[in-house]
C-alpha cells in the first residue's frame, strides 16, 4: 500500500519535505515505506482502513532538530504528529488523526536531565519512559519515588499532558508537572514558570512564574511540541501499608462511593485509590475460559465462582496508607470503622493475600510508584487483544457512581463485551474509567465497538457527564460535546491555535482542534 | 485635574464610549471626576503623577454587562482595566497601568452562586470578599474553612487570579481554583474545563475538562475578564493545633530552612506556613517609637529589647497541624525534635502566651481561615502609611534563604528601612516577601523607594531569583527579567493577547504584556 498524503500535500512536496528532515536528523531517522507500520493504531476501531495512517516518521534527537523539523513542516505545509513515547495503545498509540501526516516521533530524546533528591523532582525529555525513569532513581540510590500509571512502558512527559493518572499521592500527574520547555509552530523555544529567567533556580520548584500560567494549553493541545519537562516525585515514605477492602454486591458501589468521599476529602484516602470490578481485577491473572466458555457477558453463578475462587469482591478498593506507623495506623482505624458499615465487606494486608498472582501483591507495587504492565494481562481475558477505554468523570457521590455503573455497563453488556470498569478516585470526583477488550481482527467487533462508544459519549453527554480523554478515533465527537455557549471554548482554542500555529501543521484534529484551513469539509 | 486620556483617544470618543457604558450598566454606575479619585494606587510610587490614573470607571452588575462593555470598549478603543475587588494595595490598588483607562470595576458582581459543603467548594462572582463568603459560611453553619491572605476585604477570585497565597494547607489559592467563566475581549462568554459541557455535573469538581487546560491564561494576565470562578474549601478538620518556634539569631534563618524542606516534602509542616522577621512580627501590635526614637534601621541593641518584650525571636515560625490528636501528635513529634537543633528555639502553643495583642493568638485565627485586615498594622510601624511588596521566588535551602535575606536585608537598610520579612513556604519554593513601609506623602522617600526597588529586582535576577507578583509600577521591569532565549516567553503572550484581544482594550500592559498597538514607543 501506498503511504497516504495528507490534504493538499502532493507526493512531490512531500518527498522535498522528507529529503529536508533527513539532512537534519540524518536519512537512518526518517521513516517511510514498511516502517511506518510501527506508528499505525495498534488497536484500531474504525473500519476505513485509510484512516489514521501516517505517511512517514521522523525521529529527531534534540529540541534543535525539533525546531528545525517544525520549521520545514511549516514551510512544506506539512502535517506533523509529535508522539512522546506513542505507547498509548488504547488512546490510538503513535496514529495521527490526519492521514498521511509524519509522526514526529520522539522516542530518540530519552535523557533523564536531572533527578533532584533534595527537592523531589526530575526534568526528562519526551522519550523518557517509566521504566527508564525508575531504573534511574534505583541505579543511584535516590530516595524517591515515582507515580506511575499502568503502562509502565509509556512516557512520563505524555501522561502527563494527557492528563493521566497514576496510584500514589501524586497520583494527578500534572498537577506535579513543574516548568516545560516548549517548540513552537514557528519553530521558537520558550521555557515556561521560572525557566523563562535566564539563571534561575527554580524552574521546576515552582509552577508559576510571573504572568499568565501557560503550561496547561500545551497539555491535550496542539500548541506546541514540549521537549523538557519537570515532574515532583514523592520523597521515600518511613512507612507504606497497601490493602485491599472487597465488597460482594455490585449495588454495594453507592455505598462505597459515599464513604469514600469525606474520606478523600479528609485525606484519610491518601492516594489516588481505585474501585475496580469484578472482572477487571479476576484478569490480571485468569482467562475468561477458565471459568466460563459461554458467549456474552459472564452469568452472575459465574462471578460468585470468580469471587470465591480469587477471594475478590464484586467491587474492590484498593489504597495505601503512607507515612510512620503512629500515623497510619489512625487512618486506617478510621478506614476499618467507615467501610465495615458495607455489609460483608472484607479487609486485607498483602500478608492475608495467600493466593499467587494476586492484585493487592501486584497492586502493592504499582501503588509505591514500580513500573509495571501486569494491569494489561486484562488483555488475554478473553482473547483478541483490541482495547480501548470509556473515561467520563463523575462527582464522587454513590448516586452518580450506581448510575454511571448502570448506564455503562448496562450498554456495554448489551453490545455483548463484559464491563471491566474501575472508579478511580480524585480529590473530588471519580474517573469511571470502563475497559472495552474486543477483538481487533472482527471487522464486525469493531462496527459493535464504535457503535457502543458512540453511545456511551452520547448518553452520558446528556446526562452531564464528560469524558477527560479519548482515543483519536473520538476526539471530534467528546469535544462537540464540550459545547457551552455555541462550542466558545472550542472556538477559543482555534484562535489560540490560529495564532500559535497559522499554517495549521502541529497535530490538526488533537482534542477537537482543527486549523483553519481544515475546519470546514473532509478532515481527515 | 481633568481626567486623561489614553494614547489615541480622543475626549469625543470617550465621551461616546462612556456614554454607551451608561446606557449598559445605568448613568449612576459610571464614575468620572472626583469619584474617581478612589480608583487610584492609594500608595504610590512614582513622582510622575500623571501615571496611572484611571479617566473613569464603570461598574457592571453581571456578565452580560461585561460582555456589552467589551463590545464598547473594543469599538472605541477604549482600554478597560478590570477589577475585581480593587484591594490589593501593595500592588497598585484599582489603579490602570496606562493613565486614561477605564477601570471595569466588578465590584457589584458580589453573588456567591453556590457553596457546596459536600465537595467543599465555592463558586463566586469577581466582587467576592473573603469577609463576604466567610460570613456566609458561618451563616450557614457549614463545616467548611476559607483559605485567606492578609487582606479580609480582598477578592476570593481576584486573590487566585493573582497567584496569590495563604496559610491552611489550602494556601497555594490558584491550585485550588476549579472552572471558570471568561469574557473574552470580542464579547463572547467562554466556561472552561466541565463548564464547557452543557448540564454538566463536576465544572467545581474537575479541573481539566477535555483538551488544553487554559485556566492558567486567565491568570495574571489579560487575555480575558473572569466572571465567575470556583474555589475549592478545605473541610473542617477534626482538629487543629496551632504553633510557634522562635529562633534568637539572624544566621538561625539558614539551618530552619534547611530543617524546614524535607518537613514540607513530606508533608510533616501540612500548611503554607511562614518564617516571619522580628520587625515584621512586632509590628503587628507596636509601633517603631516604642521601642527606638531614631532615624534609620533599628540598631541591635533595641532588636533584642523587642524580641524580649514581645516574646518573639529574630526570625518567628508559625504553622498549625491539623487532623485529629493521634496524627497531630505524631507529627509535632518530629517537629520538635527536628527543630530542637536549633540552638536556642522556643516551642508555643496558643495557651503558652500571655501577652496580648501576640502573634500566635492572631495567627492562630488567620491559619484556619478567619479573614481579617490585622497584618496591615505594620503599616504604622513608622508611620507614612504606605507599603510595597518585593517577592523573588527562592528554592527551600538554608543557603538560598540566607542569601536572599543578606542581600534584601542588606539593600533595604541601606536605603533607611527596617526590613521587615517573611518566607513563606511553598511545597518545595520559599516566597520571600519583604514590605518595604515607606512614606507615601514624601516624595525623596518615594524616589529613594524606586531606585532600591529597582536594584532589588535587578540583583535578585543576577542571581537567578524571580519576582511571582508586582506592582504595577514594576510589571515592565520585572517581566523583562523572564527573558530567556530573547523574551520568547513574552512574545508567546504577546501572540495570543494579539489573537484574543486584537485591539488591544484589555488591562494593557498587564504583567508587562502590552498589545500590538502601544507595543513601541510611549506606552503609557
Amino acid at each position: 500500500m501506498a503511504e497516504p498524503l495528507a490534504p493538499g500535500v502532493s507526493a512531490d512536496r512531500m518527498a522535498n519535505a522528507l529529503e529536508r528532515f533527513r539532512k537534519i536528523v540524518g536519512s537512518e531517522w526518517v521513516f517511510t515505506g514498511e516502517k511506518v507500520v510501527s506508528y499505525h493504531d495498534p488497536y484500531p476501531i474504525s473500519n476505513d482502513d485509510t484512516r489514521y495512517k501516517a505517511h512517514a516518521a521522523v525521529a529527531p534527537a534534540a529540541t534543535e532538530q525539533v525546531q528545525e523539523i517544525v520549521k520545514v513542516a511549516s514551510e512544506f505545509g506539512v502535517p506533523l504528529w509529535p508522539v512522546s513515547r506513542g505507547k498509548n495503545f488504547a488512546y490510538g498509540g503513535a496514529a495521527p488523526i490526519v492521514s498521511g501526516s509524519v509522526v514526529g516521533d520522539l522516542n530518540r530524546m530519552n535523557r533523564i536531565l536531572e533527578v533532584n533528591e533534595k527537592f523531589g523532582y526530575a526534568l526528562v525529555e519526551p522519550g523518557v519512559s517509566y521504566f527508564d525513569l525508575y531504573d534511574h532513581i534505583r541505579g543511584r540510590g535516590l530516595k524517591l519515588w515515582l507515580d506511575v500509571p499502568d503502562p509502565g512502558w509509556g512516557s512520563v512527559m505524555g501522561n502527563a499532558l494527557d492528563h493521566g493518572v497514576g496510584y500514589t499521592p501524586y497520583g494527578d500527574h500534572f498537577m506535579m508537572q513543574c516548568g516545560m520547555e516548549v517548540v513552537l509552530a514557528n519553530g521558537e523555544v520558550v521555557r515556561t514558570g521560572m525557566g523563562a529567567m535566564p539563571g534561575n533556580n527554580t524552574w521546576q520548584l515552582f509552577k508559576y512564574g510571573f504572568g499568565p500560567y501557560v503550561d496547561g494549553i500545551f497539555s491535550q493541545s496542539n500548541f506546541g511540541i514540549v521537549t523538557k519537562m519537570g515532574i515532583w516525585l514523592m520523597p521515600e515514605p518511613t512507612g507504606y501499608r497497601p490493602y485491599l477492602i472487597t465488597f460482594p454486591r455490585e449495588e454495594d458501589i453507592e455505598q462505597v462511593v459515599e464513604i469514600v468521599r469525606p474520606l478523600r476529602l479528609n485525606n484519610v484516602i491518601q492516594n489516588a485509590a481505585t474501585i475496580r470490578s469484578l472482572v477487571l481485577d479476576a484478569a490480571i491473572s485468569a482467562t475468561r475460559s477458565q471459568y466460563y466458555p459461554g458467549d456474552g457477558p459472564i452469568p452472575d453463578s459465574v462471578a460468585k465462582a470468580i469471587m470465591a475462587d480469587q477471594e475478590i469482591g464484586m467491587w474492590n478498593f484498593c489504597g495505601a496508607l503512607y507515612g510512620p506507623p503512629p500515623i497510619t495506623d489512625a487512618l486506617w482505624t478510621v478506614m476499618r470503622d467507615s467501610f465495615a458499615k458495607v455489609p460483608g465487606a472484607k479487609f486485607y494486608f498483602p500478608e492475608d493475600r495467600k493466593r499467587r498472582p494476586d492484585i493487592l501483591i501486584h497492586r502493592a507495587e504499582t501503588m509505591k510508584g514500580i513500573p509495571k504492565l501486569t494491569e494489561f494481562n486484562f488483555l488475554n481475558w478473553a482473547g483478541g487483544g483490541g482495547h480501548v477505554g470509556f473515561s467520563p468523570v463523575s462527582p464522587t457521590t454513590g448516586e452518580d457512581a450506581i448510575k454511571q455503573y448502570r448506564m455503562v455497563s448496562g450498554r456495554v453488556r448489551e453490545y455483548g463485551f463484559d464491563y471491566m470498569g474501575l472508579m478511580a478516585v480524585g480529590f473530588r470526583e471519580l474517573h469511571h474509567v470502563t475497559v472495552i477488550v474486543y477483538d481487533r481482527t472482527d471487522p464486525k467487533q469493531r462496527q459493535r465497538l464504535d457503535e457502543l462508544f458512540n453511545r456511551l459519549v452520547q448518553e452520558a453527554a446528556a446526562e452531564g457527564y464528560g469524558e477527560y480523554r479519548t482515543h483519536i478515533h473520538y476526539m471530534d465527537s467528546i469535544a462537540g460535546t464540550y459545547s457551552w455557549n455555541d462550542n466558545a471554548l472550542i472556538k477559543m482554542h482555534q484562535t489560540i491555535k490560529d495564532a500559535l500555529d497559522p499554517k495549521g501543521i502541529l497535530a490538526p484534529g488533537k482534542s477537537g482542534i482543527w486549523p483553519r484551513h481544515m475546519r470546514h469539509g473532509d478532515k481527515a
